[in-house]
């Protein structure tokens, strides 16, 4: 006698559930939106009745395609592993391997490898290296495969992203050397083309606008790339146009540590002569020649949350996009102090 | 009339070489192992005879299964990133995108990752982060995938492998040492499951050995892991069994950093007191206080060999495996000095 095949109605009958609540027990990408306990009685009426054992089978094990691509722009820079593993911690719990592509901030690389993510049907990307006006774009929104972006974001808008509060941390750093008294504040400024260049010097000079005459002098010079040589570049044009300075806000901690080659390379110390201030904290930031001062940005979270986020896309693409902007903390070490006397 | 398809024994033919290198040039896979001139001959002759214009496109766009995963045990370890990118700028001139999974040192993780890459039929894999009893050995041998071995290997051996020299670099650590005039020396190893932990400890008390009545007291501690508060907790260890040592020998930079801060938590002075060697070079050891003197490993170049042993492997499944041992320097900073006196 051949056994009748049950189908998911006759299973979602059976337990008392809605079939699409079926349907997301048997499928491995999804289970995870349904309670443990009413899985499990899912699972066991679809064997009880007969429900194809392949199926149930299959549908317990298939995890071909429960994998998310992540777009890393440079693996060395310090930022991106706490970032990709506040991704993992959630991603690898709902049952998802994160999958990363190392694209050297080159936008050849970068399509390449969303090519090759889109080919091997991932569940979703993340993409942690855009610029303002991103050319992946228009190739984005032609795949359709749920998007999120982390620590950078595009000017556009229209994709789910989460990034640090930049205003508010150039406020943090301008607001603590005004504090120590300084009136002679600069800023190395990161490249303009990415939105934490962009959104870090717009937030230092409405800081410096908002301190009104506290201010006496103010310069921004930018440097051409998030690394400790552009910063010590960039350091050195500003101190030789603006050699009164006895601040730097530096757009994150890399261009700090080039300020402080600056610094040294003029033979002025550091913060006795200058203060810096850096962004990010990166691992052992502490450990510096000073301690840098700087802007914490907590990115393991803004990892955890990004990867909620697209939990929610690829379970809803419904959902509309909205940018998450997580709030930083000044952590003062030992790279800031007054400034010297007769610059107060 | 229709179009005679020709064959690829035609092309070859008609070329004047054998019908290997015609499929060589027409899979995109191996076209890098023919000279262009060659690749553009056959090319050409294929769309004159008719070799069906889709399967010349194909085999010319055929990137699909052009992958090589990359297992990284460990994305925040420093000394990661430049192995990947050392791989990158082999495999992609050669045609490969590399995807990178982090397994966090946890084997579950890895067989993960390992099935994942397997399933999508990557070319070929790079694993970091192996243990000398890896349980991964016997899947990579049924998967019959190319394999590589980079920055670590296993007691099995039969892999290729591209890993430094560690008892030259640990050798290069005590001569150092000895050369300053110290003669209780001991060892902060790493966790001993790996083979760079016990080709360190090896190396260190072969260098001791090596040094008979010079040294008059020796000690090793092995960290649980390569972490910065791991070496400090070794370094308690070694020291409170130990506390006449002047000179410890870290099994990596971490581990050294771990020294530091016991040092510190113990009054003592670095390198006034007791003298510190990393192992590693990591990126910013110049810029830690005091700056590191360590042993600089050359990983980009690691990571070039390794994606050269695979591609090699990936060309000629039967070429034997072979270790390759690439040689360390010692670069002196500011943490190592003269014994203070009394200790010479």
């Amino acid at each position: 006698m051949t056994k009748k095949h049950a189908s998911i109605h006759d299973v979602a009958r059976a337990v008392g559930v809605h079939p699409s609540t079926v349907s997301r027990v048997l499928n491995a990408r999804t289970r995870h939106l349904v309670s443990p306990s009413v899985a499990a009685r899912v699972t066991a009426a679809a064997r009880r009745l007969g429900y194809t054992p392949d199926q149930v089978a299959a549908g317990l094990r298939t995890r071909r395609s429960s994998t998310v691509g992540v777009l890393i722009p440079d693996l060395a820079n310090p930022l991106f592993p706490p970032i990709v593993r506040g991704i993992e911690s959630v991603l690898t719990e709902a049952g998802y391997t994160a999958i990363i592509a190392n694209t050297d901030n080159a936008a050849a690389r970068a399509r390449e490898a969303l090519e090759r993510f889109a080919a091997r049907r991932v569940d979703g990307l993340v993409l942690a290296g855009v610029v303002r006006r991103d050319p992946l774009l228009p190739r984005l929104r032609a795949l359709g495969v749920p998007t999120v972006l982390v620590n950078r974001t595009v000017d556009a808008g229209g994709i789910p992203a989460v990034v640090n509060d930049d205003a508010a941390g150039s406020a943090l750093a301008v607001d603590h050397l005004l504090a120590l008294g300084h009136a002679f504040i600069g800023h190395v400024a990161g490249p303009q083309r990415l939105s934490t260049g962009a959104a870090r010097r717009a937030g230092f000079l409405a800081a410096i606008k908002a301190a009104g005459r506290a201010v006496r002098e103010s310069a921004v010079a930018v440097a051409r790339s998030y690394e400790t040589g552009a910063g010590a570049q960039a350091g050195r044009t500003l101190l030789d146009a603006h050699p009164r300075l006895t601040a730097i806000v530096a757009a994150n901690d890399l261009l700090a540590l080039g300020c402080y080659d600056e610094l040294a390379r003029r033979g002025l110390a550091c913060p006795r002569d200058v203060s810096v201030v850096g962004f990010n904290d990166m691992p052992f930031a502490d450990r510096f020649s000073p301690p840098l001062t700087t802007v914490h940005i907590p990115h393991r979270l803004i990892g955890v949350e990004a990867a909620r986020l697209l939990l929610e896309a690829i379970a809803h693409p419904e959902t509309p996009a909205r940018e998450i902007r997580v709030a930083p903390e000044l952590v003062v070490r030992g790279s800031t102090a007054r400034p010297p006397r007769g610059r107060r």
